[in-house]
């Protein structure tokens, strides 16, 4: 039921990342489930990590190794989480590191472990050594897009993109993947995403320029308000391509930022165009906040309202529904006769009241769209934000009654 | 599907409230859709309204008259909500307060008004005109029941409660009707909530009461994180039994307040009991909390989490949602090691982990039944939040993607 989104076309090799995927059997359809990056020496890594306090094993271990050392390998098993395991999960976090470090000749903590899958059940052992001993033989700078297939749960479709620009001269590529369409409500990181460039950059730059990107891209995005235990977003520099190393004072550092935050963007809206049940694709705008964090409230308070959910699911232009979750959002003082409220580019609330030229027709007809754009302007100030989400639809309900997450 | 709610048995009259109930039309399936109250001079009139800043039009109109006259009737139209209206809205509301005057001879600020139902449509007016019209001459101390039924939207099953006590001698009355089933996480109110006493009280004292018992039951329920533009709870007291006249230094005063407190929790429990789509009925109890506020986010987290209510619809004791949400509800420096999670008696998460003795046949067990307590213990203080909320099933997405609400 994805909106919008097709099979990703060739993603573009990074040079120093190899990848490799195989179905080791924790995943009980016979899909992949197991997924290397082989990372060249020489390469920075920056990264971001889900705020959920109770955050599982993998995601513990991989903050802890990211101080310790340079990472030589990703290793990523998907169909469980290795969350709420307590110590068992731990150790075994740290065994599979182990594993692939054997293989790969590095030591344990130059491999950074994710999870991704059901809460709560300890990982098959014997079978997640089956597979790691055997991934690492299939390792190619192409396999982007069975990588990108070997990270996905519910996901329907993979997500992945490239995009090439020029420093100095020198052809640069970013390419990424992501997983994830259902627990999605990313803070200050996603569910997985893993994302390499061959760009020569300044490992401080580097993490300052993901954090930036994500704040735009993976953590504008919602799908039922609910914070995974194991979200992680990964950047890779390679240093591979022979431009002058970026800073932040790089005349050309622009590029790479935009690059960057195009890369997350569409790997984030491809989160909630294959959202879990998703029939809608909704762009939320509040405008004229008297703060980032006053948008921010208001368009979550929308996106998060199951009433908005279902009423998008129906193509219904129940717009008095919008106008119940600003109403209901919490601005202190809020003057409802500065408010304005539009559906793509139909007036439906102007100072507040119906708009005198809004027809039951026209908001039909936005509401009959796949993508919808809600936008709301609070006079109040200068401030905006956007995000994305998904509508909530029997199919939602139907794999998350059905599917143990 | 209503859990554990059966129709309401025989209400017990309140001396001094008369009430009648017709259909006028404004319901489309031609059940009773205007309720009135009329109240004896003397009674006293305690109310607690929405903080929803988009408030309905009868809304801002019954606050402007409560602080001008004592009421002597309450005007209650379901079927159409009078929100998002605008000054069309206001003017409908003032004139149906006028014509009700004009049948009990009164003045126009004597009448409360209050509507449920559709939000953004005007009222039909002339439909109105007739009803109100007619409603008056069926007034009597009996109809109770049918103005509960009168009230209802996509409720199933009318909610009404009596509880009798004593006070010096004296057996006092309360009878409350309620309705909700959708749209509804109250703050500093209810959906539309109408209770009388025939006690003789003070009025600022009975104000007091209201308040005090709407934050332990109609502020203390969740069915979609969704507060309703049009919530309100009235309180009457008409004065007409022959106790002393209550006031918060009274010896008997907490007689009067356990009553009306289980009269509020009855009516709240009621509506979660009768949500939109509810299978089951669920308390969520956060204790070892800092603050009430840190135990109420905690609690709301886990009752808003599409995850848990999807969960609870499939009956599937997968509590690694639960622990997710508790994980996820931006509790500051949580310490995981302290928060113990169990499903009624069942423990399931000890320390942070999970408990030893837990297995999913005793989980199963639990979520098996209609009615479950989730308790969650943070290990960080003495503050304690009880809230009740229903699961996330088809049914309630059919009910709202197929209703205008």
């Amino acid at each position: 039921m994805a909106v919008g989104l097709s099979e990703p076309e060739k993603i573009l090799p990074v040079a120093g990342i190899k990848l490799s995927s195989l179905a080791a059997g924790i995943k009980k359809n016979g899909r992949d489930d197991i997924v290397v990056f082989v990372i060249d020496e020489g390469a920075h890594c920056a990264a971001t990590f889900t705020q959920n306090a109770f955050c599982a094993a993998p995601v513990i271990l991989a903050k802890k190794h990211l101080k310790q050392s340079a990472p030589r390998a990703l290793l990523v098993n998907s169909g469980n989480a290795n969350a709420g395991t307590g110590e068992t999960g731990m150790q075994n976090a740290i065994q599979s590191c182990q594993w692939l470090a054997e293989q790969l000749e590095c030591s344990g903590d130059q491999i950074l472990p994710f999870s991704t899958g059901v809460i709560g059940e300890q990982l098959p052992m014997a079978v997640f050594q089956g597979g790691i001993n055997q991934v690492v033989s299939g390792v190619s700078e192409d396999n982007w897009l069975s990588a990108a297939q070997g990270i996905m749960t519910t996901d329907t479709i993979a997500k992945a993109v490239s995009k090439t620009f020029f420093l100095d001269g020198n052809e640069i590529t970013i390419s990424g993947i992501a997983k994830g369409s259902g627990m999605i409500c990313p803070n200050m990181a996603t569910m997985l995403a893993f994302i390499a460039t061959d760009a020569t950059i300044e490992e401080d730059f580097l993490q300052q320029c993901l954090s930036a990107a994500v704040g735009q891209s993976f953590n504008a995005i919602t799908v039922d308000g609910d914070t995974s235990t194991n979200d992680a977003c990964i950047l890779l520099a390679t240093n591979k391509a022979k431009n002058k190393k970026l800073n932040a004072d790089s005349i050309e550092a622009d590029r790479f930022v935009e690059a960057l935050n195009q890369v997350c963007q569409h790997l984030a809206q491809s989160i909630v165009r294959d959202a879990e049940g998703a029939t809608k694709f909704v762009t939320v705008r509040v405008s004229q906040a008297e703060s980032i964090a006053e948008a921010n409230t208001v368009a979550y308070t929308i996106a998060h309202s199951p009433l908005v959910k279902t009423a998008l699911f129906a193509s219904d232009p129940n717009w008095g529904r919008i106008l119940a979750a600003v109403g209901r959002a919490g601005v202190g003082q809020l003057d409802i006769a500065g408010v304005n409220i539009f559906l793509d580019d139909v007036c439906i609330v102007k100072n507040g009241g119906v708009d005198a030229d809004y027809t039951e027709e026209k908001g039909q007809t936005i509401m009959n769209q796949d993508e919808i754009i809600i936008s709301v302007e609070l006079s109040r100030g200068d401030a905006l934000t956007s995000l994305w989400t998904s509508d909530l639809s029997h199919e939602y309900v139907r794999i998350n009654s059905e599917y143990r997450s």
